[in-house]
């Protein structure tokens, strides 16, 4: 991973000259571009530890104090994020980065930790876009960042029950890489997928993008085991129980601050022989959702499915120039033929048996044109796979153009979905409209469930130089107040690290979040375990 | 439901005097036949609460101290519970039976009995089989039983995002009209359903028996309310999200000791317009087995599945008249004449649109019969549908007869399912049978997942007369000692109510029970709600 961006100079490719003058147009950019700084140039906090303390540590598991390794682990890859990296002035960054290879080894560095005062960040693949690695530890003596890279195998796959039992540093592809030699998938892909952990998934609740059809991380995990500052939880795969309340629904989605999630088994399936990725065009967001909702309610839900409002449609298209001369003339004259002026974009994708997806695809295709859907056929869904993992770098080559670039997303009922949409594009637009930088504001529904559906939202506008992050929390403020006050999740898949630490408690009450409290302090009495991240601090405390 | 056993007279039938002779001649039965003492033989402790306890009470809902109520909330209907019913010796009794109407008022009962000292033993449909609604409360000045039956009302149909919020005493056959009059169906049917309440199988994680299609009950709640003694958690009905551990999961299984589930959002769907139900005989348990997993792992399982084993089989088809005479001749012919000798009995049900069904059912009839099944008709699963809530009027006669009649149910993955059926079965003979008293012990897989199956055991025996606890409990701590040991969940479906207390942490750890200690000291800070249950006490706590 770039210290300053997102995965690899090698695959990151270029932005689109097009696309650019697009976005110049539409956000009153300037010309000017600008890069990270060098990486010397980096200006990082002292390290705190004396050497007993790193000693310490390093009788505990492998340790690095390097520069290189602080920078790395100096935050995830939010905008945030990026913005101070880029201008080489990261939140923080952790005095050490502790790399211990064994479960044990994770207690023996917990135990150093507990003894030496310092704050653990567990760190996985470092993708999160809400702060959650972030090091918030002013009340320490130091904070150590715990990297589980070294805890990367496969421990053991049973065929006959379609579990595989895996450690939590075992990246993305690593795992289905090794599951696709025995004919098997996880089938969970994060846009992050090419860096995220098994235990980053699992620590921050993800979903990822067929979980319509695979289910969120949450329906895949069948057992646990965790390292807290106190001991370790091992919870074995049930398939199903009635022993009481679900600890396994207490580890995922902690993020950290409970303890480290070391190995997880998991539900896996029969690899897809086959896939199909197709894409239409619907006459309005709401006949897309009418059909998104028909299909998930009749069990009859693409594995993937994306369905993006007007102005997202148009922006993507835009951007990849179908709009634009011959070809935007024939499309919109193929659409005109079908009704339909401008209109939402819908991807759809089947995995599984060719003749499986061919019956689910005629299903699905059916409830598309009953909404009144043009198929626009499976090259743009083919280009939607192919672009699948790219949108991170993206937001890099936007940043290097001065434009602010964010991601939110949220879920609520079939019923509530049209006003919460509503009221979070137009907190949104107002928030920053009113700082002189109208946005372009774009959203999708992205995971379909019978109750209901999440809305991912995109917002691009002019970078306000120098104050940056003020902006940005301007506007992540407005969009998190508006989706708390619609009775939206605060995420439906990015967590709640530190950026949402204070919209929590609408969807737990009071005395959820103390009920959280209680078992954190049983669990990690010292406090040590990530903190700021997840649950707000008691109020003066 | 008869104070002494199951139910209704009118419902309750009477046992086949076929059945009869089959169970004396293989239990070594004498032709004695015992019934229930009469309701003024009950002796019942006395009532300890004073008249400004019972004053405070009443000042906070609607309070019943007379004899009859008192019966009615001294137990569940578990087979301890029922033997010590007849013999007009419950294990206790409330105190007083409370039965407030809102959630107001429950929260005023849990104040005052905090305020008094008294333990609150939340009562639902009282079916627990085990001891989740025993008045435990030794160290408390008395005991009240907070019957939810007054909170009664569905509160509100989503038809958009088919959800139903509904209060918790709302019962089975009453929720299922009140949705059935809309079209919709909640499709949780547990053996209890005629008595069991909306809140009970919340806090009891309970199954149903078609769950197999429609999905626990954990998989269904999507919000929850719930009063504890500190305050009310109101978790809204959320279809996907991040925001940290679910809090969901942490109420339902809590078994009334963390608070009083008021009231819940459940999911609901479209009620189905046609049922089917066929019985098939497999060459072999593990036949059966083989066909069950490979349906549900390719997604094609149907909603109701029940497979039983060579010697449950027997019983069934013996008890109901189907190997005597010419039925049984032909029986057989038939079946050998498919290589069958003995066999498994399968039971398989549809819900949903006829087209649906019959395309279902094709697809599970090609992987039965690729096993060796042979198909017996409509005929006896439709006489297995008619009887799906008989089981409990049965063991009330078996009881009058002199039968210990009790059921168990574990839940393992498919590759350790034939070793923990061999277990649990060989503990169950073996301990019975060194008291004198050989069983018959039958077994049905009863609930499928993708990575596992459940487990139903029953077994009958002479009652051990005068003994009949001592005999019980030798058995239930065989086999539960036997599930544990060979890796399954202590239940699948009943809960651990005061039986398994013993038994919880195989699966949680010590450090999981800490973690819900935590949580319980944190909303239940003088442990009044449901003592005795689901947490153990503290070592010489």
């Amino acid at each position: 991973m770039r210290w300053w961006g997102w995965g690899s100079d090698a695959a990151a490719g270029t932005l689109d000259a097009h696309a650019l003058t697009l976005l110049r147009d539409a956000l009153d950019l300037g010309g000017e571009v600008r890069g990270p700084v060098a990486l010397e140039e980096v200006r990082l906090p002292e390290m705190r530890l004396g050497e007993a303390a790193v000693d310490r540590l390093r009788a505990a598991a492998e340790v690095r104090t390097d520069r290189e390794a602080r920078v790395l682990h100096a935050a995830g890859r939010g905008y945030v994020d990026l913005v101070r990296l880029r201008s080489g002035r990261p939140d923080g960054a952790p005095d050490a980065v502790a790399l211990p290879a064994t479960a044990a080894q994770v207690a023996a560095v917990l135990e150093a930790c507990a003894a030496e005062g310092l704050a653990v960040v567990p760190f996985g693949g470092g993708t999160s876009v809400v702060g959650g690695v972030a090091p918030v530890a002013e009340r320490f003596a130091g904070v150590v960042s715990l990297d589980l890279g070294a805890l990367d195998r496969v421990l053991s796959v049973d065929e006959r029950s379609l579990t595989a039992r895996v450690q939590a540093g075992v990246r993305g592809p690593e795992l289905e890489a090794d599951l696709a030699a025995r004919g098997l998938t996880l089938g969970h892909f994060p846009q992050s997928f090419e860096y995220v952990t098994v235990g980053g998934c699992v620590a921050t609740r993800s979903a990822g993008q067929a979980s319509t059809g695979y289910g969120r991380i949450d329906a895949l995990v069948l057992g646990l085991a965790c390292t807290t500052p106190v001991g370790e939880i091992v919870l074995p795969a049930m398939p199903g129980t009635a022993a009481g309340p679900d600890l396994r629904e207490l580890l995922i989605g902690s993020e950290g601050t409970l303890g480290v999630i070391t190995e997880a088994t998991l539900r896996v399936r029969p690899r897809p022989v086959a896939s199909r990725y197709e894409a239409w065009i619907l006459p309005s967001f709401a006949a897309g959702v009418e059909a998104l909702r028909a299909l998930e309610q009749g069990g009859a839900a693409p594995d993937v499915t994306r369905l993006s409002d007007a102005d997202e449609t148009r922006l993507s298209l835009g951007m990849a120039g179908a709009t634009e001369g011959r070809r935007g003339e024939l499309l919109r004259r193929y659409l005109g033929l079908r009704g339909i002026r401008g209109g939402c974009l819908m991807v759809l994708g089947w995995l599984g048996e060719p003749e499986a997806i061919a019956a689910r695809r005629a299903t699905a295709a059916a409830a598309v044109r009953r909404e009144g859907g043009a198929g626009l056929g499976t090259g743009a869904g083919r280009s939607w796979e192919r672009g699948r993992y790219h949108g991170p770098y993206l937001r890099d080559h936007l940043l290097d153009h001065g434009v602010l670039a964010e991601t939110l997303e949220t879920a609520t009922t079939w019923s509530n979905l049209f006003a919460l949409y509503a009221a979070v594009g137009d907190a949104m637009r107002a928030a920053l409209t009113a700082r002189g930088t109208p946005p372009l504001v774009g959203c999708h529904v992205s995971h379909l469930y019978p109750s209901g559906a999440s809305l991912y939202f995109t917002f691009l506008a002019r970078q306000e130089r120098g104050a940056e992050v003020e902006q940005w929390a301007a506007a992540k403020r407005a969009a998190s107040e508006a989706i708390v006050a619609a009775g939206g999740t605060i995420t439906h898949h990015h967590a709640i690290g530190r950026d949402h630490v204070g919209y929590l408690q609408a969807e737990t009450g009071a005395l959820g979040i103390e009920a959280l409290r209680a078992v954190k302090e049983r669990l990690d009495p010292a406090g040590i375990m990530n903190p700021g991240k997840l649950v707000p601090d008691r109020p003066g405390g």
